[in-house]
């Protein structure tokens, strides 16, 4: 069913004692709104209209979008004056309008759908929640299936307060009535405020049925106020994502010690081990075991890859049957063939290695092309930038790069050549020959070591 | 007292979504099945019969020891069908049988022997649990001491569904009425399969008194069928294990984020801090004290040694009061002996250091010895293979490797040598003397730094 | 109100299995003693008397401070013989003395203070706690404000072992009464120990009042008796340190993933990622962000610096706008200004680099001076140390170290010098021209590689 939809993102935010706007805060890696702004890309809403207020132009330029509107509210007089502002934005063609807060970013597409359904253009549908102690909150007070009022907590009688529905903040109303009912509406209360609650009775005068739809659950109709109830929307987010990847047979070696903050594409049997962080878009191939302590963001991770612990990839694709790490760290552009290995304190930058390729040990990559099976030695450096300008190195196949040398790009290593230990190379090597950079070794017999000096 | 052990362990795991068996999936870095096999270890188990079924080679092959008999369940027609194809393989010398289940990996001995008492040859012992909600399992109906009937959830009264103790799967029954039972077992049942649970009824028939002998808790009863509960089982299993390290005086910094895959003895006044994992057989002396985020397997930590953030340590031995770390890699074969100093980004394999050898700083040593008190200077490389084969570099006491170097095995360092920072060592260096390989430093007054390139 | 505080702390611990005396095991990086030590400086404390008893001597040496007494009690025969101790020491001219133990450290200034106003010199105040089970305590009998007797839970009825409310083992007294009632104290029981709450039933006899104070919570009034119950302690102050930041608007991505132990002060719009640990004096300026598994420790870090993954940080200062890791470590005197990068496998120690000097890759900065813009080469080096002494290098503006370098300290490089790869420097560079130290790089067309050797 069609609609429009109101997200309301005036908030400033108080508590969360931060430069940013309330909507602007993260959630893995997404701001709210974000979150609220992809759930309602789920549903056929034909006007999405977004109340911007605190940090207005901040908040626009974060989540600007063809087909978004916005509408400001300057000063915020409450939930009620909100939607008033919207109310010109609104599409009267859609008869239904969703009203919901950017700053309760779980809300699930389901849910926000029965609401917009449970309207149908013709009905007051409010989203509700039990709640296990609802004190402090507005109680549903219903009549059969009718909802007769929301009462505030501290306006309830006694037997109003045993009820443990409340109202969420979330409703979608008829359209045309909605217009003509913040209209009416007044700030004759102690804190001056126009409340959107009030079109309850309004409803409720008119004759328009009045109907409460439940959410799925607490997570999706919490709102982030604090920094700590952040973390722990955060927390139940995760969990949730955990949950979904364990379903689709993710072994996860600790659901509370994962964090995912983009999407995560699994293959079968995949293993995660503790403390591991992923973001941006990361695919795992089949049998991909990724080690305690891992990081990584935005990689393309082949089947049957051992990443062991403590190991850092951002921007790169590694190949089927590839060992990395321990203490490996793979950044942008590394593109890394089947069965490399890059070990530990080794660090790729825009490199493409082929078939077999290694870097075991204290190395440097960067901006290098290296063929199947070349061996590049224990503290072996690209030196690929010349203070201004970034230089390529090409090594050919089977070559191997001894220990601490440094390959001055640009310059080209032959197939088959090997560089001995210690070279500084800065001429193309040919193939096949070795190539060496090394002063004589002498030794002095009549040398003294230093003595400790007085301090 | 003596027994058959029967482990059912032919199931799929659909759940799981692996190719691999349910029964080999792994629980703190073993199988479930070998959790179970250990535990039965410790029975006194005459004949040990594993039914396998799903992926029966694999399982086989995973677990095969002396003594251990295989059965296969083919197709599985249920746990009855299972026990009916190891009912031959029975011995029937031993008057109990044991009925375990191989996804039930955290079954306690106690409770295992317990059952097998409580048959003790002549009563059918069932394994059961109070559950705070039992719905959805087969409730014990009891007539005093004396167990009528598990009754199934959906054909239980309204007073057996408030009945909390359920059946666990787990039993021990007298061998040849066990035998004689399942034979008798049909599947004239909606699923047509042959369940085991049937042979309560038999008993109850032929005057066999049922018991029922309750389990010690929840986590020993519960079993795996899929990643989630493999999670949940994995983080009881995790924290028991904390709990009996505390128990016996190791302090751990925060007991959910502690993994042991394996066996960890500790001396006293050990403290181990957050994220940290253990793998295989590993043993810290007295005042070990383990930093933030470390990977130690298969390793001997001796007493006094400090290990500090993101080390990483798989099959080496540490002598007291080495200091280790930050980011120290000690891969199989370092021998540390007493005070010797690894620090960070430096990598040790298969290699000797004696006392009070040191190497701080971005190095590699492989297949080395090193005498006492030298010093292995910061970014200096042993060049321990030639691209075929492996050498040795042997480096004496009292010596003093300067910075970027390499050492070109084959080659010997004799005691109280200096290598000048920088060589390239390909023959041995002397003792006492220094030993440098290095070219004249010259500097180009006429010399223009390259200029930024348009790109 | 002024006070004489008394701290029982003389026991052993048996429980920690332990070497060290149990008051000197640390919760958050400083001893249970010191815990409650720090508590007392925010009373208006006269006179602090510290019981101690196992490890006297050690417990003494930890906490010494000006005007700290210190009594022993040996042997140790229960509270009250732990009071008779302390109570010649007391200070008569304050009416009012707290009694606190050792062994809870979490105690809050708050409480101690009520409790002593309780007493007002004339009453005898206990701290109290109700519980949900209060099984095995010492109940709280009251009648209306009064408390009657203290009854432990072996001799309580069946109505008294229905009171929740409990003794928490702090009280505070009339400091005259308390003298007399503990030396009236007997050990006529089954332990033979001298028990403090004997003498609320003098109290009661002598008509003085007894009263209760509640505490604020549970977490304040636990003790310390085992590695589980240190960890559980350990866990619950690290909440309580994480909520407080998060309400003064720190971002933490996982609360129960944050370790504090010391002192954090953040500006505004800090973010600190999962499994951070900060120890120390750590302060974080606007807008720093701290990626995930870093450890700081004793460090000023300025606005806007980014810290990412896997960083170790002690003894150091950071500019703002400067980018730290991901596996960098900063040790004692580095001294980074605005917009340095350190990067991977980079380790800093007692230097100072300048405004935008830069170090991205696997190097080592020891004793070295930096100047502006400056970029250090991967793979370089600072040979500071001659095996007896440490040397110093100095690096002009806008140097270019080449790649694998070595500088041999004590060296001056000039401004705007450039130093080729692989390069060892062992004279000063003059300013603006090419510094190298290279071989000849030659190749050998008839070089045969090495084969494979059998073994």
């Amino acid at each position: 069913m069609a609609s429009n939809v109101v997200i309301m993102a005036a908030g400033k935010g108080t508590r969360m004692k931060s430069a940013l706007p309330k909507v602007l805060h993260k959630l893995a890696g997404r701001s709210l709104l974000q979150h609220v702004l992809s759930t309602v890309e789920a549903l056929d809403s034909r006007r999405t209209v977004v109340i911007t207020g605190h940090g207005a132009e901040a908040v626009e330029a974060a989540v600007a979008a063809p087909g978004l509107q916005f509408v400001r509210q300057m000063p915020q007089l409450g939930t009620g004056h909100a939607i008033q502002q919207a109310s010109p934005a609104l599409d009267v063609a859609q008869q239904t309008t969703l009203i919901l807060n950017g700053d309760v970013p779980l809300i699930r597409a389901q849910t926000a759908q029965a609401l917009i359904e449970a309207c149908g253009g013709q009905r007051l549908a409010l989203l509700t929640i039990e709640l296990a102690d609802a004190s402090g909150y507005g109680r549903i007070v219903r009549e059969g299936e009718q909802v007769r009022a929301i009462v505030e907590h501290k306006d309830a009688s006694d037997a109003q307060r045993r009820i443990r529905e409340v109202y969420t903040g979330m409703m979608a109303a008829p359209t045309a009535l909605l217009q003509r009912w913040v209209a009416q509406l007044n700030n004759d209360n102690a804190q001056g405020e126009y409340y959107l609650t009030d079109i309850v009775a309004m409803a409720v005068a008119d004759g328009v049925p009045v109907v409460a739809t439940p959410a799925a659950g607490e997570t999706e109709v919490l709102g982030v106020n604090s920094p700590a109830q952040l973390a722990d929307l955060e927390r139940r987010f995760q969990r949730q994502q955990a949950e979904a990847l364990m379903e689709a047979g993710v072994r996860l070696m600790d659901p509370a010690r994962f964090d995912l903050r983009g999407q995560l594409s699994c293959g079968q049997d995949v293993d995660i081990d503790v403390g591991c962080v992923f973001e941006g878009e990361v695919q795992l191939g089949d049998g991909v075991r990724v080690g305690p302590h891992c990081v990584i963001r935005n990689a393309r991770i082949d089947a049957g890859v051992q990443i062991a612990a403590f190991t850092h990839i951002d921007g790169a694709q590694v190949g089927s049957q590839a060992q990395i790490g321990p203490f490996a760290r793979l950044r942008p552009g590394a593109q890394l063939a089947e069965e490399v290995h890059i070990g530990n304190f080794v660090e790729v930058k825009n490199s493409t290695l082929a078939r077999g390729a290694k870097a075991n040990h204290l190395a440097y990559l960067g901006d290098a092309t290296v063929g199947a099976r070349t061996n590049y030695g224990a503290g072996s450096i690209t030196a690929n930038y010349d203070g201004v300008n970034k230089h390529r190195t090409v090594i050919g196949e089977d070559v191997r790069i001894g220990s601490n040398c440094v390959l001055v790009a640009p310059v080209a290593i032959g197939d088959r050549a090997t560089i001995g230990g210690g070279s500084t190379i800065s001429k193309d090597a040919p193939a096949d020959q070795l190539t060496v950079g090394r002063a004589r070794q002498v030794s002095l017999s009549g040398w003294q070591r230093p003595v400790k000096k007085a301090k």
